[in-house]
């Protein structure tokens, strides 16, 4: 007889070609020519959970991209999982980087290259197939909810607006939020998400004189905007590496020392990954080792700038204007919607004489999640990561941030699982992004025995 | 009996039509997609020339753009002018704040809009067109010689190393070099301009890891190239608008009481124009006001930035890279390309921790030039303003370089007059170019008049 499991092993190669007609489809949500491929990835994926076996399969319209939705109900008696994830992807530029086009997934090395295909496609993928697998074989052990959204990596908004409304709660209500979009440490060494940070994005815009100028002719005499954002962005970061905004770092909570002793465990080879990543030396914040900055630090980054002459030679201008992208990832008790009000003030009183400074706010934000530790799912999840892959998973703060995580807890009031499996070395948001086939097939394996060990700690509980 | 004079004003109209057609060809020479076109502005030329009754009509290959050669040669006992020029244009990107398209002339207002238009086809145009009426109505009190370069917004290689070969130096030999590529103070008040600043020119790469990261991943731990840049560039000025490159003002002569004297006076309404740029402050080094700055002090300006994602909504990247493009405008007495070795090493030593940093010089550079206030020239072009403006011009110093210039007077000893008709809301190097049809027309009535006045001081001073 077959189990989930065996049906899985027996079907790993079509599950990996059918995820690459998946990942073929070029969901770049934020980039406005790409919104008819970004609409038909949820089609796509829609038709998917039909082929799986799911029930109540539907796209639910949005102001923006489409909501995903499925379901699977076995009992009433039994938990409820509600599995969340994205389908669309972040812009694949640069182009000219990436080894092969970034929309023709290929296989090399036991690693699938696709734009998506860590973040967060390959992932979804994962627990369509788990669906197929345990309504193939009448194996399923809980009742199993899939909302699946198009705007992740926009800020999900659409998806805020939905989570708010009672009548829409009431459809999500569910025991666990199962969530994969995070990663392992190593495929040596797994781990469970128990933190992740928050996110401000804003747009600055330095406004200088009316037009473009002769450099020659006003070099001299005309406050240069490119200059005065420079000025700007490097008086964001004082020499300990630490953010200048006044009121920053009110709310951040100290590391205790029983967090201390915790992070002062190497998690990660440091120097392996320093080499890996061709830098001269790791960089931050005065007094906190790599895993404090990233995971109990915020930060902020500049995530792109540009103004002037940018082609190929020499154009000798003074220009009107120069624009810089700035996101701040936040940590537990920052409010995002504060640092984003003091983030705006402070980059105006930064602006030297001679220009004027716009702050336009792409997203307001999200607070940081910290999952508690004593959780039921937290447990569940450690179960199955020990049964899979034979070593307990480190508990990890992630750095990055999964906007609508902190929503769900707020709406949902459930327990979030952050069960990823993607690696740091993934290139995600970079050119070559890729996604290990281990890791998918080790992911599926790993989320069907979630589903039981879910199952059979609900039960013990009920007996008690 | 027609003068050139009158036959000048009788073809007016014709000549602004065919200066248009010039104008339609994109001859951005430093842009290889442009690469046929400013073939075909060259050619274009050569047919002006020969069509304007001129001989030895020729484009005189080099490395890079031809050099169009002609000449027109009267008597040996006149003297011998040999203009100067260049067909080649700046890049006419951002194509978005044109009116209309950059390459399809148009007359608005009695100005000709179109990249190139005063900058520097324009008043290459209006000497064609001056030796036209002069060849037309048998009227030429001087030997002319024309050389018009295609590579003038790129740093003038070709020129520069055909101005070395003796035999080259030969062919050019002449009494006065004219060029027409400067501006006029307004078209109330002519100008002549004595000096130009010298320049030097270098693209910056800062890298950072090897490939573009996600910046929740990383954000914190490595250093931002973005940040690294705008560090590097901040710290070029200090507080008072000065450069900080070491031994950068070594070279650079104080200003004499005279010059205070006359620097004082207020040459253009300086409210009038901070109100036409819209910009809240003029800017700059402090001690010195806007005529000191431009003329007489020098600058530098980052003239484009780019790195990591700047296309529309957002990426949460922390980019491998980050570039600038800065080039410095020089004074008297500064050698170019001391100040170039000074430039990459301290931009080297600027780069902090975590980042590496590469120079690479554009432009190695020139240096500024001064034209002496005794020269025979200078007093001829006066004259020639008087006669057509009726006011006396003012010798002014310009902040804009033309690389060549200083090559001429080294390679060829002569008098270099600098008598140009733009004016500097011209927007030369910005979108919506233009030059007025006006400035044509005086600037080709000044031309026929310094031809007159040159040749009648050259007999004077040969009966002397």
């Amino acid at each position: 007889m077959h189990t989930a499991h065996t049906y899985a092993q027996q079907h790993c190669d079509r599950f990996i070609e059918e995820l690459c007609a998946f990942l073929r489809i070029p969901s770049v949500g934020t980039a406005p020519a790409y919104r008819q491929s970004t609409l038909q990835a949820a089609q796509f994926l829609k038709e998917c959970f039909v082929k799986a076996g799911a029930d109540q399969v539907r796209c639910i319209q949005t102001k923006g991209y489409p909501l995903v939705y499925a379901e699977k109900r076995v009992g009433e008696h039994l938990p409820t999982v509600l599995v969340y994830g994205h389908y669309d992807v972040q812009p694949a530029d640069p182009y000219d980087l990436w080894d092969a086009p970034p929309f023709e997934p290929c296989l090399r090395d036991g690693k699938i290259y696709a734009r998506g295909a860590s973040d967060d496609k390959g992932q979804v993928y994962m627990h369509v197939k788990a669906l197929e697998a345990m309504v193939a074989t009448r194996a399923l052990p809980c009742n199993l909810k899939f909302l699946i959204e198009g705007e992740e990596e926009d800020g999900s908004a659409s998806l805020m607006n939905f989570l708010a409304q009672p009548e829409n709660q009431r459809l999500l209500q569910c025991d666990v939020v199962l969530i994969s979009d995070t990663a392992l440490i190593s495929l040596d060494q797994p781990s469970v998400t128990v933190g992740l940070r928050g996110i401000s994005y804003a747009e600055v815009e330095v406004v200088g004189p009316a037009r473009d100028l002769h450099s020659g002719a006003y070099g001299g005499i005309v406050q240069n905007p490119i200059h005065a954002l420079s000025h700007m962005i490097d008086a964001l970061h004082d020499a300990q590496g630490r953010i200048t905004i006044p009121g920053f770092y009110n709310d951040v909570q100290p590391i205790s020392e029983q967090e201390k002793h915790e992070t002062a465990q190497e998690v990660f080879d440091q120097e392996a990954q320093r080499r890996a990543l061709d830098i001269p030396a790791w960089y931050g914040e005065s007094g906190y080792n790599l895993t404090e900055r990233l995971g109990w630090r915020p930060s902020l980054d500049v995530n792109g700038i540009w103004g002037g002459y940018t082609a190929e030679g020499s154009k000798t201008v003074l220009p009107s204007r120069a624009f810089a992208k700035v996101s701040m990832r936040l940590v537990p008790n920052q409010q995002a919607k504060h640092v984003a009000r003091a983030f705006s003030k402070y980059l105006c009183d930064l602006a030297p004489t001679g220009v004027r400074v716009r702050v336009r706010m792409l997203h307001e934000g999200e607070n940081a999640v910290v999952v508690p530790s004593d959780m039921v799912g937290l447990r569940a999840a450690c179960k199955a990561f020990e049964q899979v892959w034979h070593k307990t998973p480190s508990l990890t703060r992630c750095g990055g941030s999964i906007p609508v995580v902190s929503r769900f807890s707020q709406c949902l009031q459930r327990d979030i699982v952050l069960m990823g499996f993607a690696l740091n070395s993934d290139n995600v948001h970079a050119p070559n992004e890729h996604f290990h086939v281990a890791s998918f097939h080790k992911g599926l394996e790993t989320v069907l025995c979630f589903y039981e060990q879910l199952a059979k700690q609900h039960s013990t509980s009920n007996l008690v």
